[in-house]
């Protein structure tokens, strides 16, 4: 493996011209750098970024810690939180928590020791406390402490819309299905104001609290087939596309018409939530929105730049469950007119 | 922040024997190590992980590089293989490579320069000499050299199934949708076989190749649209869980009755599968064995053990889709009698 030393004897320079060069230091002369540059492609010389990390206190990992990156939202953002960090050249260690305490601090202290740059949380646990982690944050859709910077939906607007399709539709009899409370999120706004709206409209609202840990979608079908059991008469679900789209399945099976006698609405947005039939309405986080702003209020705290505020807060959307992408004819499969192999076709 | 030299003085020892005690090197007493550990814990003491690196030369880092972990069978897969890293203390860099070469030489350039101990593989680039990283590497599901091991499903085991399930509901015209075939996989062989498997009963098969690039499920919906448009008369479709999910819905929307007139048959087994209603037969992925397994062998690579075999192929098996967990009690939602200050209910 070459080394720094065989790249500026190549090169016809000082070790030292050559550290300063890849480290962007100092005045080095175009025909210099052309050299340097050749030497390192000729000899493919891999700079140990370890030891620069350490020299130069700066390693450009970002740790991202959240529950579970199976769950849709996480894995949309988690891919798009990937995507920006990528951009501006930072890799990107994953903690999944799981919800559990023990696991996140585990995480957290690892990522610390390894001395990332930065870390975004998209998980909580009660027992951590945040303001101690040494390492600059930002917080997605989660309440840490009032020192850390949280990027979220519009969660109010999410509400107020969500309560709009469902009074739209006439029901009079709606149960909204809420994430674990001990997690500490915004995302709780959309269903306080929900409760708000329906009280307002005289409509009966029942709020339903799932347990912690709930991360297996068969684990909703069950749910929701004991729901109905426990709840009959409700005519309106508002929860979690993954939860709706339980719901949806399990009332198909008892053969309810859906939407006509149980309407559901969605939130989320992720690509799931198109994978049901008959489509439901549902409020689109602003996926590209929030990992932009993740990553851009993460690298204004890396380089200590103070103009970053406590909360970001990004408008959502309705979607009626109907839309599609205008179909691309490139996107076409081709039609292989025999299985490679196999012979002639039948 | 506190330094070795702090832990040392308050566990009244030497730098030297503290350091000792970090890195698990030689004798020390049982009374030493446990006053050296209270100290670590009463001064918060982070030891500098990137110096450890340097030293031992060893990161404990391992990289994972796939295509999108957007899509569910790498959500599911990610989630798995960071589950086991983490119980071995390594963690793990994600790497999206959105099937562009250029961004998959970014990461893997990135991640060798990280000196990460070891790299598993779920994507696939033509134009990368995969024997040329310097890191123990392991695949999952992709070719990518002669020398590099392969962890994947029992693509002929489930070839095999799939067309038993479609040939058992009566078809006569199938299509199949496959994955690009420039990314070498050996998940191709399914199709192989089912192919194989259609000639032999006298079913006419038709073989689609998905172009790359299509991440969107929406496209999916676009592209099942036109597809029904243009080939009409199929009455079976093999393919991965969420083209299915997609042509399933599409057909619901045209009024298509499903599965009488139109069997369908998935493969991968993530959660999105149980999503749709009505339900569809699938082939289920061993994801909890994958992820094992890939860490397992990567591990032994690591540790530089050559008790380590080229192929690894674990079996897969069928859901008729009707599957779901018992139900159990203690994940029931719990009802909160009013919702957090909303006043009475109504």
């Amino acid at each position: 493996m070459a080394t720094i030393t065989d790249v500026a004897h190549r090169a016809n320079v000082s070790k030292n011209t050559v550290s300063r060069y890849l480290n962007n230091r100092g005045y080095i002369s175009k025909e210099t750098r052309g050299k340097i540059q050749d030497a390192i492609d000729s000899l493919h010389y891999q700079p140990n970024q370890i030891a620069r990390s350490l020299y130069n206190n700066k390693t450009n990992i970002v740790g991202l810690v959240i529950p579970d990156v199976i769950q849709p939202f996480f894995a949309t953002m988690t891919s798009k939180i990937e995507d920006q960090l990528a951009a501006h050249d930072y890799r990107m260690i994953l903690c999944n928590t799981m919800h559990s305490s023990e696991k996140e601090k585990k995480c957290i202290s690892m990522l610390t020791a390894n001395k990332v740059d930065g870390i975004i949380i998209g998980s909580h646990s009660i027992d951590i406390n945040y303001k101690n982690i040494e390492a600059p944050i930002v917080a997605l859709d989660r309440d840490l402490a009032d020192t850390i910077p949280v990027v979220n939906a519009n969660h109010t607007q999410g509400g107020i819309l969500a309560s709009e399709a469902v009074i739209g539709h006439g029901c009079k009899n709606v149960a909204q299905i809420i994430g674990n409370t001990k997690v500490r999120s915004p995302s709780i706004q959309r269903h306080r104001v929900f409760a708000e709206q329906m009280r307002a409209h005289g409509i009966k609202c029942s709020t339903f609290e799932l347990k912690l840990n709930q991360f297996e979608f068969s684990t909703y079908l069950g749910m929701a087939d004991h729901f109905f059991a426990s709840n009959p008469g409700i005519d309106g679900i508002f929860a979690s596309d993954l939860v709706i789209l339980a719901f949806q399945r399990t009332a198909l099976e008892h053969g309810v018409k859906v939407p006509d006698d149980l309407f559901m609405c969605g939130y989320d947005g992720s690509f799931v939530y198109q994978t049901g039939y008959p489509p439901f309405p549902t409020i689109i986080q602003p996926f590209d929105q929030l990992a932009k702003t993740l990553v851009d209020v993460l690298i204004k705290r890396m380089n200590h730049d103070s103009d970053v505020r406590l909360t970001y807060t990004l408008p959502v959307r309705m979607s009626d469950g109907h839309e599609t992408d205008n179909f691309d004819p490139d996107l076409e499969p081709t039609l292989m007119p025999l299985f490679p192999d196999c012979g002639t076709a039948n």
